[in-house]
This record gives structure tokens, C-alpha cells and sequence, in this order.
């Protein structure tokens, strides 16, 4: 069986720069799960003995620790040099920009409007550097404008890497009528689209499309569905061992795609398997 | 007959300045037209002694110059200043805010763009302030901005005071989703829209409405329009010679309202007649 790989697929290179740098990095200790996928922890752990700590408190002087993809906050970081920990930053470099901005927007005296999930540890990160955290502000919808009350008339906006376009320009618009300044970073990243548009054009010239990743892992899904509006025959499957041989009956090309946590040594043993196919 | 006036008619702030500092300065010589009223401007220059340059050369030396409410070119006030012409600011402050913000943005090492029309004297004075015109863009559509090539990805963005903040938006966005940072800073002015709606509202509560400006002005029709939608007696008229006494039989309450460019004694003289109405 012929297999075209979508365009895009799984990791973006934020997560493929830090698995790099904990592979680099033997018997160190990432600072939270580095990405969402337990095989790859596990994969991580074994083969380079990377760690994992998830306080603050349980790391040791002079330990290597990995700062993960999100950041972290301002503060842990402090703690962290405190501690006399060797630190490796991982920080996306996309995430690194919207805290920088924070930073240095904060300090010229605007306000700060963050479009992102409060919760989110990339958001908290970004958050932390602020200057007066009284003045920085978390929304995820544009009707969430109306409570906030900024301390200044102009106000620089960052967005969490993940999150839509289409929905930040609400806010920025509705921010922009009302503020004699706006200044708005476009902080967004495209690799989770980028999936999606490469899954969607090469979903509408094969026979059969295999999508990569966690059942329950909304992204995945959200790639399944697209792939099945072009092509009927595309299934989600978690690894090689899902695949089923009646599914390339007299078919003649197979799409592959990934969920954004999927590694690729999994991708590779479904391809593999799907090429060995009559 | 009852007279209510619209909350906002008439002038606006920047235009009632220049013509208060035009009584101020008497003798003095506007440089072009201070307004947009040949009426007003006669009567500067019967009661005051105001006249009028078209060309910066027609210029003496120790004149008392008044540059209107539009501003003019850098370039056209350095030369006055070499001219030793004694230079009274009518500029109104609504437009000195984006020629200063383009002044500051450009030295900064922003890409400019105004939203606005190249030929209006306004954005010409605005765009003058540009440090590299090169890098001073002036667009009227979204669309137009397809066809532009920044210098830098940092973009600061004006606006001409009377445009409309819908198209405005429609321009930023389209920057944002391309450019990593877009400095917006919101300089439209409300004064003619506040006009409108005020007209709005009043036509609602009269028998009768009078709209008082030229019968080509732009503004002027527009605003009678929008009444007759909520009053179906709505009359346009350039002054009070043109009121008939028909139009107030069985009337109650008259609402008034008059175009931009419609100096204050002619509503006056409108107003007087209606009220004399039985």
C-alpha cells in the first residue's frame, strides 16, 4: 500500500525542540509532564533517564531541571535559581514572546489584556510578568470586555498560542472602540491549524485516511472529523495495533495524519505496518 | 410653536474653535478656507477683517496666519515659519493627535498606514509627518491593502477623523493576521455620527422636522434622511427664508437640526421664525 504523510502532523516544533533538548539532556528532571502523552514520558524515562518532578519543593540543589513548553511563572522561576537548580529552558520560543511582551509593555505603562484559559499554564506564565497584576487581564470571550476596568487608556493585548484568530480580533475590535491605543500582538501560533488544513487537502486525494492519536484527545478527534467530510474510509486508531487489514481492500493510497501529541516513532510504526500491506 | 434642537447639531468642536480663534485674531488671514461655508466666511471677513490665502507664496512677511482645522504639511509650516509669518494653530486637536502619533511611530521604526483619503488635506498633513515616506501607506478600502509592501512587521495605524470605525476594524484585522505587532491607535472622531444619532432620536419625538445646510452637502442630506425614516414631516432647507407656514399646521413640537458646516446665527435665524410660528 502507498502512504503520503499529511503535510503537518503531530508534534508542532515547540514540543519537537524539548523532547530534543530532554534527549540531550540525560538523568535531568522535567518540571511538570513534558507533553500529554504517557508513551513518551515513559519513553523519555527509560531510554534517557529524564525525570519527572511536579513541586516545586521536591527539587533538589544543583539538579538539572527542564523548564516544559508553557513556562512557567515568574516566581517559580525565581525559586527555581534559588534553589541553585541547573536550568533548561524549553519554553517555546512562541511562548517566550508573548511573556516578554507582557513584560516590557507592562513596565512602559499599558495595560494588559491576555485572550487565553486562566487555568492554562502557558497563560499563567505569561500572566506572571506582568508588573501590576492588578492591570493584567485574562478573558476567553469578547462579552467579557464589558466587566474589566484597565488602569490606562491604551492597552497592549497578547493571546495564548492556541487559541483562534477569528475570536481575538472580536476583542481586540471591541477593545480598539473604546481605548485611544491598542497595540496588538498577534502571539497566535499555527502548527494545531496548519494539522487541520494539511489533514483536509490530503484527506480529499487518498482512498483511505489513518489519523494517529488519542480517542479522547479533543485535537485528534477534531482532525478524524475533517478527514471523514472528504473521505468516508478514514479511521482513528491509537497505534499500529488498531489497524485492520479490510480496510485496504482494493484501495490504492493511504493518508496519514497525527493528533499534536503523537510521537513520531508511533507514526512511524503505523506507517510501516500500513506499507507492508498488499 | 415648541422648538427642541438635536443634543448635537451643527459645528463641531474642532470648526467652533477655529472660527472663536479666527474672531480673536482680527486682520489676521486664514490659510484656505477656514470651513466649508461661504456665508461663514464672509462674515469673518466683513466683521473681522479675515481674509484668505490659496497660495503659501501669496504670503507676506509678519503676516498673522490661521492654518484651519485640517492642518497643513510639515514641509508648508517650516516655510511659513521662514516666511517670519506670525502662526496662529487652528489645527483641531483631533487631527494634531495622528500627525504627532505618525511623527513619533516612524521615528520608532513603525511602517505607517492611514486609513483615509489621499487627496483630503487632512491625511496629507498627517502623512507629511512620516519620517520615510516610503513607508507611509494611505488606503480608503480593506482590499487595498493586498496590494502594499511594509517595510518593517510592526505597523502603526491612523485614521482620518471622519471615517467610519467599521471599515476602520475591517483594516486592522487584515493587518493583525499578518503582522506580528499593529500599533492601533483609534483617532476617528465621533462628532458626525453624534449628529446623526442625535438626529435620530429627535425625529422620534417630533410633529415636525427641520434640517437646516447646504442642499449639496453631503452630511446634510444624509442627516435628512435619517429623520425622515422616523418623521415623514421632514423638511431640508438652507435657510430661513425657505420655511412655510403650511408645514406647521396642527404641529406641536418642531425638532431641529443642521449639517456640519452650518453656522450657529443661521439655526439661530431658523429657530426664531419657527418659534414665531402660531
Amino acid at each position: 500500500m502507498k502512504v503520503k504523510l499529511a503535510s503537518n502532523y503531530g508534534f508542532c516544533f515547540g514540543v519537537k525542540r524539548a523532547i530534543k533538548i530532554a534527549e540531550d539532556y540525560k538523568n535531568s528532571s522535567t518540571m511538570g509532564p513534558l507533553i500529554h502523552n504517557q508513551d513518551e514520558i515513559n519513553r523519555l524515562r527509560n531510554d534517557f533517564n529524564v525525570g519527572l518532578y511536579t513541586n516545586l519543593s521536591d527539587v533538589k540543589d544543583h539538579d538539572t531541571v527542564i523548564i516544559r513548553t508553557h513556562g512557567i511563572p515568574k516566581d517559580d522561576l525565581k525559586n527555581l535559581r534559588a534553589q541553585k537548580a541547573k536550568i533548561i529552558n524549553a519554553t517555546c520560543p512562541f511562548v517566550t514572546t508573548p511573556q516578554q511582551i507582557v513584560k516590557k509593555m507592562s513596565k512602559e505603562g499599558y495595560s494588559i489584556l491576555i485572550f487565553g484559559d486562566a487555568d492554562h499554564p502557558e497563560v499563567k506564565g505569561v500572566q506572571s510578568y506582568g508588573e501590576d497584576q492588578n492591570d493584567v487581564h485574562i478573558i476567553l470571550e469578547p462579552s467579557d470586555i464589558e466587566n474589566l476596568v484597565f488602569k490606562n487608556n491604551k492597552i497592549a493585548t497578547v493571546a495564548q498560542t492556541t487559541k483562534k484568530k477569528e475570536k481575538y480580533l472580536e476583542i481586540v475590535n471591541a477593545l480598539i472602540l473604546k481605548n485611544k491605543e491598542v497595540r496588538v500582538f498577534n502571539t497566535i501560533c499555527d502548527a494545531t491549524f496548519e494539522n487541520q488544513d494539511a489533514a483536509r487537502d490530503l484527506s480529499k486525494e487518498v482512498d483511505v485516511m489513518i489519523v494517529i492519536g488519542g480517542k479522547n484527545s479533543s485535537n485528534t478527534k477534531q482532525l478524524h472529523s475533517i478527514c471523514l467530510e472528504n473521505c468516508a474510509d478514514s479511521y482513528l486508531i491509537e497505534n499500529e495495533t488498531e489497524l485492520q487489514n479490510s480496510w485496504f481492500l482494493n484501495k490504492k493510497l493511504c493518508g496519514i495524519t497525527a493528533g499534536a501529541s503523537t510521537p513520531d516513532w508511533i507514526i512511524q510504526q503505523v506507517v510501516e505496518k500500513v506499507e507492508s500491506q498488499n
